[in-house]
């Protein structure tokens, strides 16, 4: 069976030194042998976008790195962009706005054919917004720094290639704990993760991910949620919510996406003096 | 018997306007009958802290406003503060920093003179440092905006009006989210409670609280928690945590700090149409 991967980065990931996260996406591509595709749906700054991708992914070693950029509903007609496509091993969506993602994707034949390049292998990576559309959830706007407020986040749905989950990025730097509370307060059918800058999940299958990057990354889920006041307020009242349940995963963490667990370790226990 | 009461505020309370958390206060301090004494030992700026509160009380009604300075551990022995602490039916300690208030009045006369006080039903309040120093384990310092790591929070004994607690203040408004959670990683017997600005908790009786004011109070609770790999860890390294359980309590919610569960009121339930 062919390995289906997503990477989703939350933002302000390494472009100059060690390049953790961009180095395993370009391992992922197949290295000197794949060809990269950077998309620029969700940024309004393409070239400057396009010109410094391009450089860290040449100086990680592939020399194939290919640009396609969508601001038009008209461009996901593009020949040249499906056949960009068609011959991706690895496709990195910048950061951005991610309703731009959804709205200029969403139901056409560019994104049809994106999820079955996917299917057959092709590493889909994408970094604050390009990590955010990936969700089934989509967080589209929200106060950071305030604590929850019935109404007070924007979700419409994401692209969905990571299913049952709502991503937000930037998480701890610009403090949006409250934030994914209240999308997950409103969507407690999905898992909320939090991922930091310059930190990434890396999804397995759809079944699992690890984490990658020097920070961590925020898994909180509704589903033991015991409480909720959300169906008696009016718009931006706030919320009261009993037993939320939050995991902190560093690099080298797994969650069991299917099973909505992280997965224990049991080697990583230090050894008896 | 004597209801036993401390007001702890997250920092940034209205003085202004309603006035609704220190409204409380002069009302649980006995109104135009209550004599208030402002304690500044957390703050360097004496003269203006006092200026400031003794403008809101008096408007507030209270025509007796005292206040009493500790910037040194002598001050602790002044008769003059014995006295206006013995005199006082509410006691309200400025923002600042908590390491002050802990250092300067640990171990004193003066400290067992009001836990005395507090237990004949004077009202003990305080924001920001002044309502951090109630806790049992007191955060001192920590970085906010990053996530948990292995000692990466300041943390020590505190003054130990609300038992059992660890409390942060200008929790949403600060991105303290992190922090409170590696607080509570390192003394997980405690119950972190995080409160926002213009935000309070009344304690009754040490037994339980009632939210106040216009933000949130987001409860860490780590005893349901799975794992931890703190104790493998050096000096900054990220910390992984499963099962964190998480509360949001808005205005007018309880928490029992004996059963250490949020409080759920049926009533509140909306009517059937």
């Amino acid at each position: 069976m062919t390995a289906k991967r997503v990477l989703a980065i939350g933002g302000a990931e390494d472009r100059e030194n060690e390049c953790e996260i961009l180095k395993e996406f370009v391992r992922l591509a197949g290295g000197d042998d794949g060809e990269i595709l950077i998309m620029t749906v969700a940024t309004h700054e393409v070239s400057e976008t396009v010109k410094e991708y391009r450089k860290v992914f040449r100086r990680l070693g592939v020399p194939r790195v290919k640009a396609f950029d969508v601001s038009l509903r008209e461009d996901t007609r593009s020949q040249r962009g499906m056949k960009l496509i068609e011959s991706s091993t690895g496709i990195f969506f910048s950061g951005g706005d991610q309703l731009d993602i959804a709205s200029l994707l969403g139901g056409t034949d560019m994104l049809a054919l994106l999820q079955e390049r996917y299917c057959r292998g092709c590493v889909i990576a994408g970094t604050s917004a390009g990590a955010a559309m990936m969700s089934t959830s989509m967080l589209i706007s929200g106060k950071p720094e305030d604590s929850p407020r019935f109404g007070n986040v924007e979700i419409g749905p994401g692209l969905d290639f990571i299913k049952g989950t709502v991503i937000d990025t930037h998480f701890s730097q610009r403090g949006r704990c409250g934030r994914l509370m209240t999308a997950i307060a409103h969507y407690p059918q999905d898992i909320g993760i939090g991922i930091d800058e310059d930190t990434a999940i890396l999804v397995n299958n759809g079944t699992d991910f690890k984490v990658l990057g020097s920070g961590s990354v925020i898994i909180v889920d509704g589903g033991p949620m015991t409480h909720t006041n959300l169906n008696d307020l009016q718009h931006g009242d706030r919320l009261e919510l009993h037993d939320l349940t939050l995991h902190v995963l560093p690099a080298g963490a797994r969650f069991d996406l299917k099973k909505q667990r992280p997965v224990v370790d049991r080697r990583k226990r230090r050894q008896a003096a």
